[in-house]
């Protein structure tokens, strides 16, 4: 996707580095951090200069090929890789690839299988933008919240991909962006990549979203997924849950948007799914730029006062309209059977 | 209520001075504003020094006594009060009714109505408090959004208020304070007042209300209004109706708690109030102390990004339990009789 008029994937090889858009610094400053081995590439998963379920898995095929191309120790390589974010599935999915094709076949061979993984995600990403860009009518208002962006993944991203290709196709879209606290993930990440797209949005507070809906000002809600459970229960960032419901209640059509990767077909409903509880400083503090560019870390409440911090919750198949997936639209309820 | 162990109102009368709670300092500094003369009264509510209906009208009372006091041009002294906040009802009930006991009886008058008036108003948040302590149960978790507390009022406050009063039967309630994006009111006001009442509390993000409704963490919702329909629709902080909807999906009862005064007989409707925009500073900026105590103002957004900021949305009296007002717990639909 674009940033300054320019092409950008998330994550890419030049030669034997791994390159990628420096997450920790944006919106602010846009970087280029280089990776010229493994290890430095583990380290930019660890600290999140990379971040996101597509984005993570292509990183760790890129990692798994350089310890390949440099004749390092390949299963030490593989296990330091996947030490690095022991949720992501991504991840293991991309190095055990990259590992067996590296084993059976050369550096070289590590090397295609690498690219084939971050073009396959790019791929997936775009046939969800293809599929979703149906749903979006001209001049559509579309909220979003948190980023399932381009960042996300390698390329297109989940949420917004349908909004990228429906501008491409001339429809005008508008997209309001939840701020999605404690994060700002919506007022940071997609806020500027809509900016870079060129996508007119604004950038809302979370309360504001069901609002918008009595007053008629949102005909579409497509979101991301961080785990679809086999009942077609979605966990995402906290805060979806209260979308959802909103735009049930005011008859708004809510679509998740997500590759299959993300489907865990062991899981079998959205209470089965663990809740990650975040620490309160989250809460508590926020960081950006004064008015100098200085970046700071203020208190936003009360001094003496504790905070509770739950980073995602679940949204019941009941209340999702569909899952926007690269092989077509699917009702929630019938989500275990596309993989099966 | 208490700060520090020790008790205040939000504003009262000391000799011909009006003091009261500076307000743009809190939560990170407590300290007590002088008025000496009414045009000092006057700034402090034009400024917010002073907000919130209930201890607008009280600290509008206080004013035009001082102008009695004073020997002032009182009529004068009257437009002047009453431009300061132009849309604050209990404004002009306040003044208008000190203004006339003045005309007729003197300063001292004045001086004694302005004192009923701030007692009438204590006395109608103690008298919700109670009815409202009611529907608390041993241990009660209550959800609030914004602040609907002893500083909007002068003492006790109006959704707080039953907190207050359960806390001090011994039923040891605890509140789910959100923040309330985008200007903070939960996370800085409430969380204080809380904190000095010794009243254990949390403060969430506003997106998590829902999700700790799903985990049966919260027994009910009480919020404040800003104005209220004869058809019981309340008009409250941005945010409430998310609240709402999330309280009904999951079985919450949901009340509202306001002095009858809210009540806007004339208005038929939640459609026929209009809802206020802010400037959009107040969702890409965000303000408060560093670690040094410096206060700093921080960009919290992409740098490119315009925001959209209602700053009221309006409930459904479909989806509210009840109205907590001085006069005992009403059904919404009812609240155009109760006035009748």
């Amino acid at each position: 996707m674009r940033v300054n008029g320019q092409h950008y994937r998330t994550v890419w090889l030049a030669g034997h580095t791994v390159r990628m858009i420096e997450q920790n610094q944006l919106p602010f400053s846009f970087q280029i951090h280089d990776c010229p081995d493994y290890h430095a590439t583990c380290r930019a998963i660890e600290t999140m200069i990379v971040r996101g379920a597509g984005a993570i898995g292509s990183t760790a095929g890129y990692a798994m090929a350089q310890a390949f191309l440099a004749g390092d120790d390949v299963a030490r390589a593989k296990a330091a890789i996947e030490a690095t974010r022991p949720t992501a599935r991504n991840l293991f999915y991309a190095t055990g690839r990259v590992f067996a094709a590296g084993l059976s076949a050369g550096a070289g061979a590590a090397l295609r299988e690498a690219e084939q993984i971050a073009d396959e995600d790019s791929a997936a990403c775009q046939a969800i933008g293809e599929y979703g860009a149906a749903l979006l009518a001209d001049s559509c208002r579309v909220a979003t919240h948190c980023n399932a962006g381009w960042l996300a993944f390698t390329d297109y991203g989940s949420a917004l991909s349908p909004v990228y290709v429906a501008a491409r196709l001339g429809k005008k879209p508008f997209v309001y962006a939840d701020e999605t606290r404690p994060r700002g993930q919506g007022a940071r990440l997609t806020a500027w990549e809509l900016h870079g797209e060129n996508i007119p949005h604004a950038i809302i507070a979370d309360n504001a979203c069901a609002f918008l809906m009595t007053r008629g000002k949102i005909d579409l809600v497509i979101v991301g997924a961080d785990r679809i459970a086999a009942s077609g229960d979605v966990a995402n960032k906290i805060g979806t849950l209260e979308k959802a419901l909103a735009a049930r209640y005011f008859g708004v059509p809510f679509y998740v948007a997500a590759p299959l990767a993300t489907v865990d077909a062991a899981c079998p409903s959205g209470d089965a799914i663990p809740i990650e509880e975040r620490e309160a400083a989250e809460v508590l503090y926020q960081n950006g730029p004064d008015k100098e560019g200085v970046m700071r870390t203020i208190r936003v409440a009360s001094p003496d006062s504790p905070a509770y911090n739950p980073a995602f919750d679940v949204t019941p198949a009941a209340l999702i309209t569909g899952i926007i997936t690269e092989k077509g639209i699917i009702k929630p309820q019938n989500i275990g059977q596309v993989l099966a």
